[in-house]
C-alpha cells in the first residue's frame, strides 16, 4: 500500500506492508488526513520516530478483530493513544498519560498517512452523518482544544485571551467561543483572524491590544517564548496561563513573576474526542477556511513543503 | 530610634526618625526580627527598594490610631501587606495581590527592622501565650508554606516531595508533615535533613533518591534552575510542581516537559497568618533547631553577613 514514511528522510513508498489488524484492533480505510505540525518536528528528530506518518484522518472500518463488529462499515476517526489497560492511567482512561501507551504515527505505532492503518476499536468514534470528511479530520486539533475546558474550570464570568493565531490559537479561539466562553484572540495576521472574527470571536492585532495583567485565562498557542512572556504579562495575579504549544527558552528567562503573581501554567495536550465529536456535529464551528490546501496522496512529499510555509494553515492528504 | 536601612547601602541609622501611626495603624515596639533571603536580595536591588528592611517580627503594641483599642499591649505579628480595601482582590482579603497595596519593608512602607514599625490593625494578629517570641518570629515564612494548602487540594493518598533543604524547604516540609501530609524531604545536606527527620518528616539525599516521574505534588524550594529541572522529573503527568522559590533560567530550557506531561505548574508566595498561628499554637513544629545566630540590633550588618554564608539558616534580630 502507499504509506508516507520517516525514516531519516521524509518519503512516499508505494509498497508499504499492509497492516493486520491484531485482536481488539479495527483495519480502516483512509479517505482523508491532516498534516499537523507534530509531524513536521518528527521529520527534524523529534521522539526519534520511525515509521508511518500522521495522526489526523478520516476513515472507514474494513475489518475488526474483535466479536464487536459495530463499526464495521463505519465512517469513523481515532484517538491518538491507547493504553495498557494495567496503570492507573488507564483506569481513570487516560490512556494518552498511560507511561506504556502506544500514540499514532508518533510513538510505538504506524500512523494513518497510508491507506490503511489500525486501532483499537475503543479509540474509535463513528463520525456523525451530518459531518463531511473536511471538518472530521479537524477533530484531533479541536479536541485537544477541547481539552482545556477538561482540566480547567472556566467561569462564566471569566475573560479568556488566546494568545496565536495559527492552527492551534485559531482551532482554540474558535472552541472556547463556541462553549460561549469570553474569549478574545490575538495575534499578528489580519487575515488569519478574520476567520475567527467571521464566526463571532473577538479578535485584536497584538500592536492594537493593551498589555494588562487582568485575563483571567490566558492560552499561549504562539509557541514562542516571546508569547510565553506576553502570556505571563496579560495574567491576572492567582489567574492561569495554559501553556498549549512546546516553548523552548534558548535565552535568560525569568520565573519570578509565575510565584510572585502566584500565577498557575497548566500543561494541555490532546484531549478526548467525545466532547469533539459532539462540537463537530453541532455545527458551530467551520474548519473549513483553515483549509489551505489538499493533496492526494501522491502528493504527500509536496504537501509538506506547502505544510512549511509561513501563511499556511491546514493541509488534507487525499486518499481517494 | 535604630534602623536598618537600605539606601544604595545596607546601614544602621540610630536617629531614624519614630513612624507616627496613621489613621487605622497600631504602632508596634519591636522584640525580634528574622532576616529572609528576600531582604537581601533588596540589597542587591530586588524590587528597588529603599527605606527601612525587615518583614519578620514580633513586637508589642504600644499605641493605636483608631477607636478599636483591643490590641493594645498585645504581643503581635503583622501580615506583610495591605491593601487598598477597594479592588476585587481585597474584597477578597488577597490584600497581597492588590495592585495598589503597601508590604512590609519590600514595596512603600518602611519594614520591620527597626525599634519601632507601624501596620494597619487589620492585617496584626495577637501571639498566642504559649507561643516564644523565638517561635513566633517564623510566623511569615510559616504562612508561606501553608500557602500551599490554600492554592492546592493535597489529598491524603498523594505523595508529596519537597527538593531544596534550606530554610524555604525546611519549613514548607515540616508544615506539610504537620498537616499529616505524606511528603519527602530531599536535599542536598544531612545536617539539615536532620532537622526535618529529627520531626518526624521522611528525608533523602538527592544522591540517594530515585528520580522517577511519580509524584503527584512537587515543591520546588532550591531556586535553582536545575532544581526546577529536578522537580520536573519527579512530577507525575497531570501532576502539580509548587513553585515556591523564584527561579531564573540563565541557559536554555524546555518547557515541552510541562504540555507533554499537562503538569500544572503553580506559582506560590505569601499566605495567611491564622492557620500558621494555629500550628504555632499547636505546637507541633519546634522552629529552634533552624535558628542559626541571634544578634542585637546594634550587630545588623553582621548578622547580614552571617546571612549570606551558605551553612546558615535563620539569623535573628534582638531589639531589647
Amino acid at each position: 500500500m502507499k504509506a508516507v514514511v520517516f525514516d531519516k528522510e521524509l518519503k512516499l513508498v508505494n509498497d508499504y506492508k499492509k497492516p493486520v489488524p491484531q485482536k481488539g484492533e479495527a483495519l480502516i480505510r483512509v479517505t482523508l488526513g491532516g498534516i499537523c505540525n507534530t509531524d513536521y518536528e518528527i521529520t527534524k528528530g523529534y521522539m526519534g520516530y520511525v515509521g508511518v506518518l500522521g495522526h489526523e484522518a478520516v476513515g472507514v472500518v474494513e475489518e475488526i478483530n474483535d466479536p464487536d463488529q459495530s463499526l464495521l462499515g463505519k465512517r469513523v476517526v481515532s484517538e491518538i493513544s491507547y493504553g495498557c489497560h494495567t496503570c492507573e492511567y488507564c483506569a481513570q482512561k487516560l490512556y494518552r498519560h498511560c507511561p506504556n501507551r502506544h500514540t499514532l504515527g508518533i510513538w510505538k505505532k504506524d500512523g494513518c498517512f497510508a491507506e490503511y492503518f489500525t486501532m483499537p476499536i475503543e479509540v474509535l468514534f463513528e463520525v456523525p452523518d451530518n459531518v463531511p470528511d473536511t471538518q472530521a479530520v479537524f477533530v484531533e486539533p479541536l479536541a485537544a482544544a477541547c481539552e482545556i475546558t477538561e482540566q480547567l474550570h472556566i467561569k462564566p464570568f471569566e475573560k479568556v485571551v488566546v494568545l496565536g493565531d495559527g492552527k492551534l490559537g485559531l482551532i482554540t479561539a474558535l472552541t472556547l467561543n463556541a462553549q460561549n466562553i469570553d474569549v478574545t484572540l490575538v495575534g499578528k495576521h489580519q487575515n488569519k483572524l478574520d476567520i475567527a472574527s467571521a464566526q463571532g470571536v473577538e479578535t485584536s492585532l497584538l500592536n492594537d491590544f493593551k498589555i494588562e495583567k487582568k485575563y483571567d485565562v490566558v492560552v499561549e498557542a504562539t509557541g514562542s517564548i516571546s508569547g510565553f512572556e506576553t502570556a505571563l504579562a496579560l495574567t491576572r495575579p492567582r489567574g492561569v496561563l495554559v501553556l498549549k504549544s512546546t516553548v523552548a527558552a534558548s535565552k535568560e528567562f525569568n520565573l519570578a513573576p509565575i510565584v510572585i503573581d502566584e500565577i498557575t501554567v497548566l500543561g494541555s495536550r490532546c484531549g478526548q474526542f467525545a466532547p469533539a465529536l459532539r462540537l463537530l456535529k453541532s455545527e458551530k464551528i467551520d474548519f473549513s477556511p483553515l483549509i489551505s490546501a489538499t493533496y492526494p496522496i501522491d502528493k504527500a512529499i509536496e504537501a509538506f513543503e506547502k505544510n512549511k510555509e509561513k501563511e499556511t494553515l491546514k493541509v488534507l492528504l487525499k486518499f481517494d
